[in-house]
């Protein structure tokens, strides 16, 4: 493959949507009837055109400038906030709102894809505004009349941007242990005067909006102890009458990426807020927006990998050097070696293949909110919440491993920070971390996702899967699936000794959640690869002219990457015959 | 396990030398006859001591400060200068070096062992001596006596600091397009005049000493073209008669990490130079040093990788959050939790892991240099070829790795700067590029030390990893071994088909030169961790009191990480049964 033909993000997504049913499937769903699949691809490459125009050639600048801090104030790089005004002013901040409100109305997976975009030409600009949407979703689901009426427009506009305040020094990934107070003030029945510090909030200070609104966990005096006594609560840095709140940001962290990305200590001191939902359920309303937040993370990894990879298949071109074993010339350009042949086609397929997963996911969203019937919605709302996890870790691990493998690519110049590279290494560490570790996720996904209903959403996602498979082994040019059927026989064989185990010994179970989550997205991505390469089979032959890139895709996989989920089932297997905890 | 009883690296090192019988092997060889384990271990300490003590200090000021040029001149971190005084006053330059020359004679063992210590707690600093030993062996091989009584005794004593000049913009792994020229200057025989331009030179300016010896690879006016045209020069920053040569610093590097080291690009501009070695015979010259030199660089992985599973592994047990699964607390510290159990517990079996690979390499480049016999020297020289490019590409990745491991381990706050795990995993991006890429490693691995013996080497390392784990079989308290000879068994047939596909298609072979290089490491490790646990196993029955560290971490790497030999062994078998190559 040569890089001047190299397909982009928006074309791969456009493919995705085109290609593989979901953008059909979204015009089954009621709200969406009239987004023809062209009209979402219209709205994809116009993200694609302010992402590379706009946003990447701030990339490098917000971090060389990083954030700076003054008496409470911060100062954003240079050009972020004139960015910022362009994004607002073409309306992006209302696309998925509801156009009761002001909003446009466009699935998730549209809201998914403009996320990959924006983030992997720049994740730091994108902490601004990526919050929003779920601040958005947050306040309309679960807010009182008052409080939409009052703070949910300019939400929708853009006008103002938000934060979600939840970890403290004391509580990060264990939010029981939330300190920060809530007392309610005499009068009005659900303000309070909020007390406490919150660290690492993304844009808890920023100059690029006048206003912030702030989602904050708190603690009220009559709650019950541990995260189930938590409220939540909407506290912004300017009331309603103009004044200033009693929130300040007391500091930003010097981090080793997304420098341009303000990461602010928050003090609340007294300051008013008014509680969203019902007292105590804080955590509720929360987590109501946990999928979908959680897979505009994995999305920023495909952006992450996709410009990471980008950068090193166009340097494997240009650079030339040594010969390649049996080839005549006395040196070649370096992507034709075989060692970077690997490093950038495992890029490749990791990246096309995150897509496969994350969009499959973005319309089980958007599908659980909107489907026709409530079987159907609940159905589509598991599935969301099986794979939402596997998105979060999993794409997110292979970006920071694919800025790795391309850094490995540009070799001494890629440790150099002029290069460019170094920085999506360092901005992809982050996306492990925020938003519940990936630790966190493979808990959420043993636990809550499968051994919760004894394995059967999984079940029924892989049943799904192992027809993709069998269709393909019955095409005689698609080779390799056998392995594949042969590995999701291995696991349902698997699947209820996991569930048993972690029921007689959830720590033993635990310690090998990270593996359990290997094994569902290599045998899901056995099935959407078999999806794949038969969509690109079917329309091959109806006569239309595609790449092989699919296929190619996934034969690669089946031969390099499924032995990786052979591995992690072996473990699975070790530890269920003799089970180990941690001392 | 409670990190108050970790053990240090130094422990573990004359745990390695003392109980796995490295230390007795270095006393059957003359010139080490009269350093007995204890001498050698207290050497040892004092290098840990120095380490913890001088250098770690200096660790994030080098990071923070960085290094800065003016007018051709570097200025080296605060303190970076002082600590090189004491260490030269200390001796440290001569460890190695012949006593016929003033040196201490010590062990390559020795050696590596200060490095992974110097370079655990400061990577950056550890580069300036870092080439020291190298071009001191290179100019006492194969220099003149004339070259050699003027330019030894200052790098002996340290005086003097020393560079490798390889690396130019057009020439990176592929030295053959090496352009600096040296022209003969007439009247003096081996006088040359050096001009090109250098780059990527660790140390090619500082402020540590008076002095610096550039060793130069460049092309003669009468070279043949390529690789094998290549000659060494010695070129001093100040001549023999005191004038200023005419090599200067242009820039230097804006790097990713070990930002205390003063990566240089050099300007050669008609510098006088003196001939090392034949001419056109420079590779020579340079590989001669080599499989030390990658000793080191892998040395230096194990020295991170170290430093940074103690800075988790004390995070671990002082951050407090959740309630870990069965347990009646309603949290513990995060070090409890089976998820951070694993990556702990990964980190600390692969770091002791590495040094049983470590020093087992080292003894036998010590053996290939002074074994009795010409035979066994030959079979020591063919072993420390076969292990040092694995040494040098896992060993360097697994401190990636595990440097990524720690930082997750401290969450958000290892994203900060200041808690200094982030600047483990900046440097530790570099060992895996320099000293030939870990590609490169992969290639030379396959095509020179196992295809080009076919495979005989490599026979007869794997023939002493299977009585190991014969011998770990036979005691029933070491359990999971049977696995172990199932793979060496399987590899066993597998390995003359690489041969023969190397044979047949050096480039489809060269596609799974990594793996081949992923499972050579299992197949080795899985020896020595039968080795290291019998010996733990028979000290106990001696009635030694011991750790269960050994047995312990064979279990875990047996359960845990064989599976990855497996992995890599059928991507190699599939590969042998449907070659396949990049396009």
């Amino acid at each position: 493959m040569d890089y001047r033909v190299l397909q982009s993000a928006a074309d791969d997504i456009a493919f995705v949507l085109d290609k593989l049913g979901v953008g059909e499937a979204l015009t089954r769903l009621a709200p969406f009837r009239e987004f023809d699949t062209a009209t979402l691809v219209q709205v994809i490459d116009e993200a694609a055109r302010f992402s590379r125009e706009v946003l990447a050639p701030l990339n490098a600048v917000g971090d060389r400038e990083g954030c700076t801090w003054r008496d409470g104030e911060v100062r954003t790089p240079a050009g972020f906030a004139d960015a910022y005004r362009q994004y607002r002013d073409a309306g992006w901040p209302s696309l998925p709102c509801d156009p009761a409100l002001g909003g446009q109305g466009l699935p998730v997976v549209a809201q998914v894809a403009v996320q990959e975009l924006t983030a992997g030409a720049n994740l730091a600009w994108t902490m601004y505004p990526g919050i929003l949407h779920g601040a958005y979703e947050c306040v309309h689901r679960f807010g009182s009349d008052a409080l939409r009426d009052a703070w949910l427009g300019p939400l929708v506009s853009g006008e103002w941007l938000a934060t979600m305040a939840l970890t403290e020094p004391g509580a990060g990934s264990d939010l029981g242990q939330i300190r920060t107070r809530a007392e309610w003030v005499g009068g009005e029945n659900d303000t309070v005067s909020v007390t406490g510090e919150k660290i690492f909030i993304s844009g808890g200070e920023q100059d690029l909006t006048p206003n912030i609104v702030h989602l904050v966990l708190a603690r009220t005096p009559d709650a019950p102890a541990g995260s189930g006594g938590l409220s939540l609560f909407l506290v912004p840095k300017i009331l309603a009458n103009g004044e200033r709140n009693a929130v300040r940001c007391i500091g930003i962290e010097h981090k080793m990426g997304i420098r341009g990305s303000a990461t602010c200590s928050m003090a609340f001191e007294g300051a008013t807020g008014y509680l969203i939902g019902k007292p105590h359920r804080g955590l509720e309303a929360m987590f109501a927006m946990m999928n979908s937040a959680r897979l505009h993370v994995g999305a920023s990894g495909v952006g992450l990998a996709q410009n990471a990879y980008e950068m090193a298949v166009k340097h494997a071109w240009e650079r030339v050097q040594s010969r390649v074993p049996g080839a005549a010339a006395n040196s070649a350009p370096i992507a034709q070696h075989p060692a970077v042949w690997r490093l950038l086609e495992g890029q490749r397929v990791a990246v096309e293949g995150a897509r496969l997963l994350l969009y499959r996911a973005a319309l089980a969203i958007d599908e659980a909110h909107h489907a026709d019937t409530a079987d159907a919605r609940m159905k589509a709302d598991a599935l969301a919440a099986l794979l939402t996890p596997v998105v979060k870790a999993m794409l997110t691990e292979q970006a920071f491993e694919g800025a790795s493998a391309a850094l490995q690519v540009f070799g001494g110049y890629g440790y150099i920070e002029e290069t460019g590279i170094a920085q999506y290494l360092r901005d992809a560490r982050i996306p492990m971390i925020y938003e519940g570790t990936n630790e966190i996720q493979a808990i959420d996904l043993m636990l809550r996702k499968v051994v919760r209903d004894d394995g059967e959403t999984l079940r029924q996602w892989l049943a799904w899967t192992r027809t993709q498979v069998n269709d393909a082994r019955a095409i005689a040019t698609l080779k390799g699936f056998d392995a594949a059927l042969a590995a999701l026989d291995e696991w349902v064989a698997l699947l209820p000794c996991v569930v048993a185990l972690a029921q007689s010994s959830t720590r033993a179970a635990l310690c090998v959640a990270g593996e359990v989550m290997r094994a569902v997205h290599g045998l899901s991505m056995a099935g959407l690869w078999a999806h794949a390469a038969l969509a690109e089979h079917r329309a091959e032959a109806l006569g239309d002219i595609v790449r092989d890139g699919k296929r190619r895709a996934a034969r690669y996989w089946l031969k390099f990457e499924l032995p990786e989920t052979r591995r992690t089932m072996a473990i699975v297997a070790a530890q269920i015959s003799d089970p180990e905890t941690a001392e």
